[in-house]
């Protein structure tokens, strides 16, 4: 909503919410414009009706995983275009999902309509999309690091992706290791070898990923840290490259892979996660460490934004033929 | 140039920085625009030189305290208006700036010409303004949080003003006690009864202030918690009312008091500086203890946009004719 | 537990905790020692059979707010003594405990009988108390800030004590208002004109107070910043003097009243809660503003150990007779 | 000195600071005890003269790295130990030195002399050593999280050693990048590939070290996240077992090899960084990605204290021969 309310050509007809039903939205989002604010929370029920009675065209989704795969196929049924957020429709193999998410996909058919909507890898097959699946955040840091560098072969093997996140990622619910008490001055890993957007990273990569997410002591930001083994290729065209060559052809390369990206930033410096607050940027970065034969890729982006709502609504100006960056133009609140 | 990256109507010809001479605004602040990130900081004699070359008709200044009265007067003859952020021309009697700001004022005459810019108090004279003071951040908060409760009598004596402000509220200047090291985990009161904001706040309301501000560990945003005495006249007015009905007059004198204004929001609960994050609002609220006698006026705003940048901007919009909200619709970024 | 596992004189025998039953000290608390992390939490009937049955001298309380009230006069005819944390027996009037808790007390005639563990103030009863209630952490704060002040006579009228806490004293319970999310980058007030501990520093001192605390996004720590009026006398005592002599009287004024006192820091500059991090020391800063006539006590400790467990044993050490810094000398841990 | 303060064997007799010559101690760490407070800084000289006047048996050195092999052979002379924090020390080789430090070694012949402080890997050297190089932060919490994998044979190859401190690393020197503005929010990586405490983890374990270390909001606290391959034997030892049984072979392996270890805590999840605060101890957990044919361990400590003067104390301890843990029995200032 924070997102959409700067936003020129979307209007936000209506807003759900089961638990917040009847409060207002500035009442749960004190930073609310006015129009957006002024909305009540309607129930799925209330929701669907306004959806169907003022043929509303496009529908977000940001419900908990699981949920959604229950709601699309009746909302298909009522709207054009649904830009899901949650995990339900990320994932093509059923059996894939189930082995990641714990329980059988209730609508796996739908699975291989659904659109993966990360535009920087591919966003053709976005234009006219009825179901858009949002990619997760850690996901979405760390592939747009690491892309150029598997995608043109530069790499073999699995890869490390070691990432952080601020505590948004958590979203709102009440748990003891949300508390600030539990959260400031601490810096932990969390849910090694398992975490579920393993296989999100895998799957647009085509590689074997070990992720390791920690939790950071800061609201927004994800900064992804991704080591990488080099091919024969590219050991043989290194050897004979100073350690600043290497690293001057890996920003073309980036800078060819990513021409004309309109959120894409790259840089020679590691980025940090400060630069994207509140913006739909992904900050990036790359070097090759010669002497231990290891490439590092960082990526770096706003959780909720490029990693989150930014990122849908990014997904919905291209589904809908709007310019990709519009509403979406807000730089990062640097400091 | 964060706000200004995102105004529609407002172009940026050229940016001055004397230690970042050479340097393109995008190597400082990251998080620039395309457009502004790709010029390049000149020094004074360049920028004075572009700003006659392409009549440049208005001019931001960000200087330390003491240098912009020593630009203004050149600076009037080349350019139509000028918006001050500084503290040079906020203070009306040249012998109380000296008693504040221990140096004697080197262009006295133009005090007077100057206007303090806050538009909620008195936005006429903005208009076509040549030199505008932008108020302290301090003051902003604190001054809008009380107006209404001292300019409608509802008070007397010298009013208490104890506030806290983000870090970068000591801009970027290299001190032991701006240190990320001494500032986290720490919450202290610094400049005790000498702040040079007091004098503003004394100024905007008419009345003698005790101003303590504190720093917080968090970046941005200002809450002042200000504290008031009843007036003769209130006391009669609430004798007979119950709290929550003497809350409720407060809550309507202030909505008549800002009715209309785009970035006043007024709420029954104490407002926090998370909801106005980045954006140019400023979120009030009062309360009369009826136990103590005691007026409570709070006031939260980002102390780097409402508390100056903002603010310069909005202040620059009244000047030229401009919507006031031009380039700052932006809402806060929450959470 | 964690002041316990450094005192050289106090055994920790049994402990006891509801939901968390079964569980080991460590797997709540993982920076226990070892002795005192390998204890499994009882429930109340465990606990009660464990003192009983090894003859427990003393027992520390840390229940929510009208439990102690329903647990110590049983308890009372099983051990000595009892250090209770909770506010149950901080008031001696039960009309005003009614008034301040929403309910009425269940054992009135007790609240005589409790002893109010605040040792700078009156170590005297202390001496083989059988109940103790200790103060609340901003009682606390204030109150040792401010009491050589009106306990000598130099001030009139109510008090204002705008004070703030870090996230760690609202405890673990699980409210969205305490997640990580909702604290960082934000300095909020609450509780206005209603917060229970107002009580407890108009009886500790005679005077009313207006009394607002704020949540800063930190773990530990409170400062008190109080603001006071000056009585008749001290005003003619002070029209000759230069603003630092007055300081300089106040400050010996202090230096007096505290003299030989363990855990109070007396400073000519404002404290901050870096410097008691994790120690049982209160750090206080007086001065007097003559333009607006007013006096400013600060007062900081950390919440957890002067404001809670660190005062509990040092109370304890008093009832027992052991030396009163026992256990309590650790420096405070600053950076 | 936090440290040394509740020391119950160790006098502090005099204490040095250039910078901070004449000041006492308590004016630059508010925090300290009374006795350590009262002293004042000496210049370098004076220091000479008491050390040698005042026969000081022990020195402890915490100077800029580079600058105590200038002061070492002198004071070699006129004391009997010297524990130096700094990275002087530490590599045996001169030409390993020059090429991370980027100088020729002032007095190579004293590296063969000197013990490398890390007692949990050989405190045999320790006693009644003359020269004690004390490790650091990064090489104490990643070496001490993969010596047991990797000195058992369970490991091949090159390791990646992902790691973030908070703030305190970077000491007290005026630098942008230590702002707080430039912290809080701020999550990012720096001195990729090139990092001198690279090859003080090399030559720990004998394996080179891709080590990318990171900045967190934090004031203290780091914690490694490390990478490894496994070795032939091991994957054919682990290729029939389950991933808890692996899990449950490594923790036994970890638990036989820090077996009786005063500082070691093992845990079968992910240590974070805020139960080690303020204490000596590191806190290390260890898994097996049996999917993806990784090791991920994982070690947590106070980067001030078992990362710098808390293991120097240790040193201490073991050099003179009091018990290994005296004055550092400190639990974790935890939440």
């Amino acid at each position: 909503m924070r997102v959409l309310s700067g936003h020129p050509d979307f209007e936000v007809v209506a807003v759900g919410g089961r638990s917040a039903k009847g409060m207002k939205v500035r009442d749960l989002y004190p930073a609310s414009s006015s129009a957006i604010g002024e909305l009540a929370f309607l129930d799925t029920v209330e929701l669907m009706e306004v959806i169907k009675s003022e043929s509303v065209p496009l529908v977000f989704l940001a419900l908990p995983h699981g949920e959604s795969q229950r709601l699309v196929p009746e909302l298909l049924e009522i709207t054009s275009h649904i830009i899901d957020l949650a995990a339900d429709f990320r994932i093509k193999d059923p059996a894939q999902y189930e082995y990641w998410y714990g329980h059988r996909h209730s609508c796996p058919k739908l699975l291989d309509q659904a659109v993966y909507g990360l535009p920087e890898l591919d966003r053709s097959l976005l234009k006219g999309a009825r179901l858009v699946a949002v990619p997760g955040c850690y996901p979405t840091a760390s592939t747009l690091a690491m892309a150029p560098l598997i995608k043109s072969g530069y790499t073999k093997g699995k890869v490390v992706v070691d990432a952080a996140s601020g505590v948004s990622g958590a979203g709102r619910s009440l748990r003891l290791e949300s508390l600030a008490m539990s959260v400031m001055e601490e810096y932990r890993a969390y849910s090694l070898r398992t975490h579920r957007h393993t296989v999100e990273i895998e799957n647009n990569l085509g590689v074997k990923a070990v992720f390791t997410p920690h939790l950071v002591p800061m609201k927004r930001g994800i900064l992804a840290t991704c080591y990488l083994e080099p091919s024969g290729s590219s050991l043989k065209e290194f050897s004979g490259m100073s350690q600043d060559d290497i690293d001057g052809r890996l920003l073309e390369l980036y800078e060819s892979f990513y021409d004309l990206e309109p959120f894409v930033k790259l840089s020679s410096t590691p980025p940090g996660t400060a630069s994207v607050y509140g913006s739909n940027n992904v900050s990036i970065s790359v070097t090759y460490d010669k002497r231990t034969e290891t490439f590092i890729a960082l990526g770096a982006i706003d959780n909720l934004t490029k990693g989150a709502a930014g990122q849908g609504v990014q997904c919905a100006n291209l589904v809908v033929g709007f310019a990709e960056d519009s509403g979406l133009t807000q730089v990062g609140v640097w400091p």
